[in-house]
């Protein structure tokens, strides 16, 4: 497709690419925007290097003078994007590129490859940690999904409300707070879970997260109350009916003086799971499967399509086609946002042609300039902006069960 | 978890840990073994750097005997595994890792991410390929998921019998065959769809596949034949029912005299929508979305089980957990297939304690001998095997319907 526009000349055109979802998919209400970080940081780095440019070669992949292009590639354009943690809806341009066709038709793929995988983790976060009300979640799905994507998880599980992850590679690259609890394997590997206990406290102190379900819950409980006394820090239960688990065992702790010792719960929870544990006595939960399998929805829907380029005489032309299901909107979008008076998200509002309405909140930032990124922030902005932008939704759109979007999406 | 183990002295105690799946997610009938080599390649270059190191001891991860320990790191155990592109059921031990806890236990995330991943793409992979009969499938996921796990499932997808994909790194990478088609973008950034005919014909000769429903398909299909001529490569079709429009397509094409260009249809198809689509005059599927979320099946729900560790008196003991509704079987298992008299795969035998069944086909190879790779095969071998073996499934293992296991897992 480059070598052809390039040969036909139309690869220098200037175009402008949008990103954007048609439909919020498995009925979600909103969905949350992550991975524009880690876009900047790719965008950054895209360029192709001699080992590429010597597979593209040898296997007659492109032309030569596709081969010269690529060699010389580096995106010199403008993106525009909502801010991540913000939220989305169909129709939201959630990213704008503008460049030359053949610049900016080479970031399709991994453009939407982080949105569609980051901002489908980080709307099924949301609706956990929505759940989960005031409880941490701790992250500790890497082992459930690519070793990369594993990374990329934690990061969006983050900017939605997670407390944490078990995810260390996340902790180095971005930041993300730390934590972890032992595994059934390490009281397996001892000749008895009281000296797997004795070796965890001793190494790891009192207030550690002791895991109680490997053999006998209540003799476990014993056991480690008996062994780190009062102050422990937490169990896990990881099997059984945890709603009835944790109520024997808050029990239990307390029968023992274990007042302060929290319950930690994990197997195979999603937002559901957790919304039927409100009533349980659970301190905290830990979420692995349906969190970076993005609980029914692995993917956010998102395309990259063409919505405006130059004419031959030099005017930006908006284009659009009209594929039967799958028509597109033509031209440059700009995304605005108004509230009602008590400051809740009323609606989205898409307009063309550069009018910008009463009130609106602009939604689209500059992220890259002439090709130099302009546009980063820290991940906490992003997680804070997400709070305080759920905290804002309508209250319909906290409801888990499927639905439409919580606020309409208007064209201009 | 590691430095409470090294701290008792258990971490260096001899274990085994198996791979294996509790259930086929999703009624699934088998599953497809991928992402073995990967492991290898993961393995063989996991140590811990500077870097790793400096972050882990900043953020007081670990103690200085622990980073002292990880910076020497180097797996030096055996490895056993299933092959790559052979099936698996139900307790299947389709990887054994053998070492200390300490060296092994460092290996369950990347052994798992990568194992649950692959396994998950290959086996909704299979799917497809045994829907699509004859019919080449190009794998052009990468935009729906992770950019890197875009690569890992592009691998995947070629043992299980994909044709090609999309994905030019999975090209560089692992040699997949690589092919593509324009987008409507192309079609698009010309001034009308004649010229982009035109520029695409020019560049890539009248053998390319051109997408006919930027605008309307009967007219895409005229313009297509009168430039390119009867030697049209091929049309792709994105939109609409796809069933009667490739038949509409096919009378046209055949009434052009086009009578040998193919016709390839996309459009988030998944198994079924290839399975229905059996009767129409189609010549190819190209499969994105549905690929590489594994089509309602995003991870294969592998775990990583201490199935034996050493003693204190040095004996391999084997261990299991109790927890309810997650029973683990200890002791390391060896797996032999028993065929029928035909041929078919009848029975997966699970044995601990060395016996071997009469006649059995023995399932576990060696992959890593003292921690050097001794099992690494091209990846053809592994796609020629997964067509051998799903060849000789029982019919209804390829039902596409919800179901129990193809063949029953015995243990002895």
């Amino acid at each position: 497709m480059l070598q052809a526009a390039l040969r036909s000349g139309a690869a220098h055109r200037r175009a402008v690419f949008e990103v954007f979802a048609r439909h919020l998919p498995g009925g979600r209400r909103y969905g949350v925007v992550a991975g524009t970080g880690r876009v900047l940081d790719q965008l950054e780095r895209f360029r192709f290097g001699d080992e590429e440019l010597t597979y593209l070669r040898e296997h007659h992949v492109v032309d030569d003078s596709t081969l010269a292009f690529l060699a010389d590639y580096r995106f010199s354009g403008n993106v525009y994007g909502y801010r991540e943690g913000d939220v989305y809806f169909p129709a939201s341009p959630i990213m704008v590129v503008e460049g030359t066709f053949a610049e900016a038709v080479l970031l399709e793929t991994v453009t939407l490859s982080i949105l569609n995988h980051d901002c489908a983790i980080a709307s099924a976060a949301s609706r956990m940690t929505n759940a989960a009300g005031k409880r941490p979640i701790i992250e500790m799905g890497s082992r459930r999904t690519h070793e990369a994507a594993a990374v990329a998880a934690a990061r969006a599980a983050y900017i939605a409300g997670f407390a944490s992850t078990s995810n260390l590679m996340a902790g180095h690259l971005y930041g993300v707070p730390t934590a972890g609890t032992a595994a059934h394997a390490f009281t397996l590997l001892h000749d008895s879970e009281r000296v797997a206990f004795e070796a965890q406290i001793a190494t790891l102190g009192p207030e550690t997260t002791l895991l109680v379900d490997t053999y006998d819950v209540a003799e476990a409980v014993r056991t480690a109350v008996a062994l780190a006394g009062p102050k422990l820090g937490a169990v896990r239960i990881d099997s059984g009916d945890l709603a009835a688990a944790a109520q024997e065992v808050r029990e239990q702790l307390d029968a023992l003086g274990a007042f302060d010792t929290r319950i930690l719960v994990t197997s195979d929870l999603d937002e559901y799971a957790i919304a039927a544990l409100a009533a349980a006595p659970v301190d905290g939960y830990g979420v692995g499967t349906s969190l970076v399998t993005g609980s029914g929805v692995p993917t956010a829907a998102l395309v990259y399509k063409l919505v405006a380029r130059e004419t031959a005489g030099g005017k930006l032309q908006p284009v659009a086609k009209r594929s039967v299901g799958k028509p597109s909107r033509g031209g440059r979008k700009e995304a605005y946002r108004l509230l009602d008076e008590s400051g809740r998200l009323e609606t989205e509002l898409i307009t063309t042609g550069g009018r910008v309405p009463e009130g609106g909140i602009p939604l689209l930032h500059e992220l890259v300039r002439d090709g130099e990124v302009v546009g980063r922030e820290p991940l906490d902005a992003a997680r804070e902006r997400h709070a305080a932008t759920v905290a804002a939704l309508p209250q319909e759109a906290l409801h888990l069960g499927r639905g439409y979007a919580a606020i309409p999406t208007e064209f201009v």
